[in-house]
């Protein structure tokens, strides 16, 4: 696969290596009555108990600790109000240089609270992309800093694709993994990372109906933009990307759809009786292996599913 | 310690060895940003990840166990609405034997619901304790099935004391232990087997101020009951028993209290940064570690936090 998208297998397990006593090698946990409701056997790697709450931050360090001495002192910058920006401004701190972070001012408090108590140094704007884009580019020029974004970026998913190697080191037996598609970060360097150790293992995305952009993509066999995306899975709602939606194209089998309805069940079910928090975005491939249609699925006794992420505001409830 | 108390090290060991297999040995986690407001390193045994949602599974695996196969055929009685009763539920369930679950009419329907999901057979009853006593001795006549109580049993305390072995195993650094009383029944199994394997390891007891029985008993050197407790913590609303209260008198250095507020901010923070559900009663040790008073102790620099449960109500907000 070495040279046909954005990163490759080397590049995984060096991100692997970097990161090694970094990020958390999270655990995979099962449950029994989630395994009847499936019809299978299920197991879930905790991404929702990674440092900073979210595999992002595999990403995130990955791209900081790349960065030359020189460049890096200068620091970082993204423009973000969700995970992606938590855990950049961990990672820089990590590294001892500054983040600056893009939110928009409807950001929820608990989100900008999150981002200052890791460090990062906040700027606000109007609630539009273009608005964030560029603040981001002006704060760029003027401290040097360098942005990282929270997908489209090969060490992004060089990083991201070490959630796969760890979670077949830990579960040798998976057939099948099932991941979020927001960005398609994380499934673009899980299926790198997978495939490359395991040949022939078999990748599907998981998104809600409300930002379905990556199954419709797939079905129409070319990429689509992500338009007015409506869904509680708030972390899912950006479009592909120039660099992970080749791999989605090429190399993920199918894309599963469920309604916020199903994601709600899910996540409830994780909440309850797994004991612990994941967010809606993260509930996502939980409600797909739920769902009738994955379950008809022949042949696929063990599926590993990636509970991508766990920061969610506790002052409501998601049911 | 043999003798003295209603059970010793051999039978936690011996417990040990009998629910290998039965009990998951739950993980031990660590947050960087709980041990800062803390003072110092905390470790927390996480018991709210085990089978049926609490440490209880393993005092009411360890007595369904024990019984003959005459005995455990005519199945096990409890009265109880709390997480004793789910997990005599499941351990009867394992065993293949029926459980009889007094609870009151008043019992909140997610608990009746988990207790009915692990196959207990519920019988409803007026929330008074006469009633549930009287009730449960009425089936226990009918049916002869043993009365398994939720801690002042010595196979129970030894079930719970597992706890200690298991966490000293994981984390032999510890120095103290804060562990939550209710009855009684973990922190007196968790005391004789972590000072049976440890002599000189300090273990507290952590309290809500409004049932703070054993730590008023512990100031005037007597027994005292609990009247009339007002606490978020539904778990350790109850007296400490006759075989759990001597460990107690003797064993426990200091027994601390918490109020409301001190554990919602403590079980809040766990939800928010941890990831992880616990329940009020679980999140009180917790609390304990983070208060003024705990954290003036000199001396300790890393200490261990049973989270003893995670069966909340997740159609409320606790804060």
């Amino acid at each position: 696969m070495s040279g046909r998208y954005a990163c490759d297998l080397a590049a995984v397990q060096a991100a692997r290596e970097r990161l090694h006593g970094v990020v958390h090698c999270t655990p995979v946990m099962t449950s029994s009555s989630f395994d009847k409701r499936a019809g299978r056997r299920v197991l879930f790697k905790c991404e929702n108990l990674q440092k900073a709450g979210a595999f992002k931050f595999r990403g995130a360090s990955n791209a900081v600790q790349l960065l030359t001495a020189q460049a890096a002192a200068r620091g970082v910058v993204t423009h973000s109000s969700g995970n992606h920006a938590q855990a950049l401004a961990l990672a820089a701190r990590q590294r001892g240089i500054p983040a600056y972070i893009v939110m928009p001012h409807t950001a929820p408090l608990v989100k900008r609270n999150a981002v200052a108590d890791y460090g990062g140094r906040i700027f606000l704007c109007e609630p539009t992309l273009t608005a964030r884009e560029q603040t981001a580019q002006r704060i760029a020029e003027r401290t040097g800093a360098v942005l990282i974004p929270p997908f489209d970026h090969p060490d992004v998913i060089a990083g991201q694709g070490t959630t796969a190697l760890e979670f077949l080191e830990q579960a040798p037996e998976l057939e099948a993994l099932v991941i979020p598609v927001g960005g398609g970060g994380l499934i673009a360097g899980c299926t790198i990372a997978a495939q490359g150790v395991r040949p022939g293992i078999r990748i599907f995305g998981a998104e809600p109906v409300g930002a379905d952009d990556a199954a419709r993509s797939k079905a129409a066999g070319q990429w689509l933009p992500q338009t007015s995306p409506q869904t509680i899975a708030d972390g899912l709602l950006t479009s592909t990307g120039q660099l992970t939606w080749p791999v989605i194209r090429d190399c993920v089998e199918r894309i599963f759809t469920v309604s916020d309805d199903e994601i709600r069940v899910a996540m409830r079910f994780i909440w309850e009786r797994m004991k612990i928090i994941v967010e809606p975005s993260g509930a996502v491939p939980a409600a797909v292996v739920l769902s009738e249609t994955f379950r008809a699925l022949p042949g696929l006794s063990t599926v590993g599913v990636v509970l991508s992420g766990g920061n969610v505001n506790l002052d409501m409830l998601y049911w």
